[in-house]
């Protein structure tokens, strides 16, 4: 048998106490697997006194993560500390430099220093595997670099954010407000210190940065994401939305056009009969789109120190099986510079707005939207108590392009109450 | 970049010219995503005059397989002509005492031989790959013995016959009766040669034979499965089971109890609302759960040309990128003999027969039933039109055993007409 795979982890969060679980309870199992033992030689975190029930005291202890990543008894660096910058990167840094092989479940790191650190490994001969970075426990990235390696990916969409998922279906299942169930989701501890980085689309749109990448074959693009959070959906949306047989989701789509790579990270409608439409609660799915495989749908926990160590310890195993390809699963240097291109693909949108109770208002909405080419297949105007008469409308298929005149033009009016809401209908 | 990998491809079928087809037109993919420009140096299949819609004309020609896998310009062997023995095996065996790799899409062949093949072939420092062969297009195989390496797998079940799929949803969604459903899956060219490989269960048995082995450990065991097929499922117990908030599913169950591995594809009632109850026409699910992951549901194409090239192309990609592993996860000398054990876990199930027009018939079976310990929690007799009368039971959670006991006494009255139907409803 070779020698031990030694791992450094750092982070001993929810995630971090999971790979140090597996690592301890399944030993036999893993070296039986990988043909190796893999043990952790080292382990860093804040608070060294902390209980967290688990048993730590047979590993070196190190306050420096970067200290951590240089040990020599250390040949993965296990990055489970999280942020963009600071430590996470410092260390992830100095264990590439060092020559060790890293692991992470780093996705905010890794959309935004993702090309550069992928540079410095593959130069350094060392490898950045993240698995658990997307979709907690489902192997979407293996799937997507390795199983589905022959295909030419069409299209990568999902729900990636199991937090926002909880909110929009707990807001419909329990007819709730959304500042309600954000107040519950907060209380039960499912977001993150920063709120917006869930609600606000962001951590899905790092994941969707990552997924890119490796589906087409381009550089970590997360500005390049049209974001948007849900923080504007009302139970009336999810109601009015439900009536006409969709349910909204926080969707993340990818996909190349003529134009560019068009990537969007908001809340969309989907089918309520779709495997997106009928997704519950924290779980994530991701649907791949290839020219040969046609379409594959994964689906699994987002989240949980069980799901996230598996993904952790799977890119463990294939760095103990020896296992080498590239982060983004082709050289660093390859991948190109796609220019981002808004959706250029017509879909039909939902659009809600309140108007002021003024006579004509409605039908100057009506020649706005009919002025920008925008034809309108459904309309609705519903009960109100107050000044302002909630009006919906759906449109047949246009261009985001032609909504958005016609939106800028809305504005313009003194009959908008409050900014339009408008969620695109996906075909899934 | 280092040389070409050269594939030998044996077999130019449907999947076969799948194969070629990529190769041909996405060159420029798989050098950049594997590092090496990938070949092939020659093929091999019964008819070499026959047009098959693709070009064909470069590559040599070998009318023998074995011929072909023992090429000095053939690194992998690519298995694609199925059959459980005669030139498939010769040609596979062959290949691996030349030293060469073997990808394949052959689940007859490893689950009846994988055993002996895999451990031929590890002794030579060869690998077998076989993503193709477990349900099409889904990169499950990876998934298990990959993404999943560090979880205990505690259950893994499926729809894996695309064809019984088809055939149980159409006549459902057509209201027809089977034997039209099987004329039409036939004429469609849906079905095997022999078609009770497809409805007798056998195929779809032979990759749970396989994904068992993988998951547990264990050697392949296609013997210890209780194997059921379609063929005795009337239109009348799908819209039975319908009335009941359930689908009647080919489903594939393998679970590890204190009694030994336990293996089953057999119809069974799912709740329609489940992700398994929802599948559709040919499209295969596989559902994976391991300690640490929770649930992983993975769902495509289980068959076609481009959804199994997809995976034949998939593995050839990770022996261009230098992969190696076990055929079966871990050394095929280490897999374990698991003595095949009968599901233990107690279970509700439908009970469908035919009970002659005798007064007192009804009673004989539901004491029969009691005298077993098998409690009825619905009953139902329904209309007749001859002199036997159709009737319906839906136990309580109940052992297969004390339902066996209760069928076997059940065939020895003078009141059945034909021998009972008799499917688990499955928790899923």
């Amino acid at each position: 048998m070779t020698a031990p795979l030694r791992l450094g982890v750092a982070g001993l969060g929810t995630v971090g106490v999971g790979v140090v679980r597996i690592v301890r309870s399944q030993a036999a199992l893993l070296s039986a697997r990988t043909g190796r033992d893999i043990q952790i030689a080292a382990v860093s975190a804040r608070d060294a006194d902390k209980d967290r029930g688990v048993n730590l005291g047979s590993y070196d202890w190190e306050s420096d993560p970067v200290a951590l990543a240089k040990r020599e008894d250390v040949d993965v660096f296990v990055e489970l500390m999280g942020g963009t910058d600071g430590p996470a990167k410092d260390a992830t840094e100095a264990a590439i430099d060092a020559g060790k092989d890293v692991v992470t479940a780093n996705k905010a790191m890794l959309a935004i220093h993702g090309q550069a650190l992928a540079e410095r490994a593959e130069a350094a001969g060392r490898m950045i595997r993240f698995e658990a970075a997307v979709a907690g426990g489902i192997p979407v990235i293996k799937a997507l670099t390795e199983g589905l390696a022959a295909n030419e990916i069409t299209r990568v969409m999902g729900v990636m954010n199991g937090t926002c998922n909880y909110i929009l279906t707990r807001m419909e299942n329990a007819g709730l407000p959304y500042d309600k169930v954000f107040q519950e989701a907060s209380d039960l501890g499912y977001l993150e210190a920063d709120p917006n980085l869930d609600v606000g689309g962001i951590d899905a749109g790092h994941k969707l940065a990552l997924l890119s990448s490796i589906a087409f074959g381009t550089k970590p693009d997360f500005n390049g994401i049209e974001l948007e959070g849900i923080h504007r959906i009302t139970i009336d949306d999810i109601r009015q939305a439900a009536d006409m047989g969709y349910r909204i989701k926080l969707l993340g789509v990818a996909q190349r056009t003529g134009r560019g790579l068009e990537q969007r990270m908001q809340p969309c409608l989907v089918p309520d009969t779709s495997p997106l439409g009928q997704l519950e609660g924290g779980t994530n799915m991701i649907v791949i789109e290839g020219n040969a495989v046609e379409q594959i749908v994964l689906r699994g926990p987002g989240a949980g120190e069980g799901p996230t160590a598996s993904a952790v310890m799977g890119d463990v195993c294939d760095l103990a099986r020896g296992f080498r390809l590239p982060t983004f699963g082709q050289p660093a240097t390859t991948l190109m510079d796609a220019p981002s291109a808004r959706a250029v693909l017509p879909a039909p949108y939902y659009l809600r707005m309140a108007l002021l109770d003024k006579p004509g208002a409605l039908a100057k909405i009506a020649t706005i939207l009919g002025n920008a080419g925008v034809s309108i297949d459904r309309m609705r105007q519903y009960g109100h108590s107050d000044s302002t008469a909630p009006v919906l409308f759906v449109t047949h298929k246009t261009t985001r392009a032609a909504l958005d005149e016609a939106l800028a033009e809305m504005e313009k009016t003194d009959v908008i109450a409050s900014p339009p809401v408008a969620l695109r209908i996906e075909s899934v």
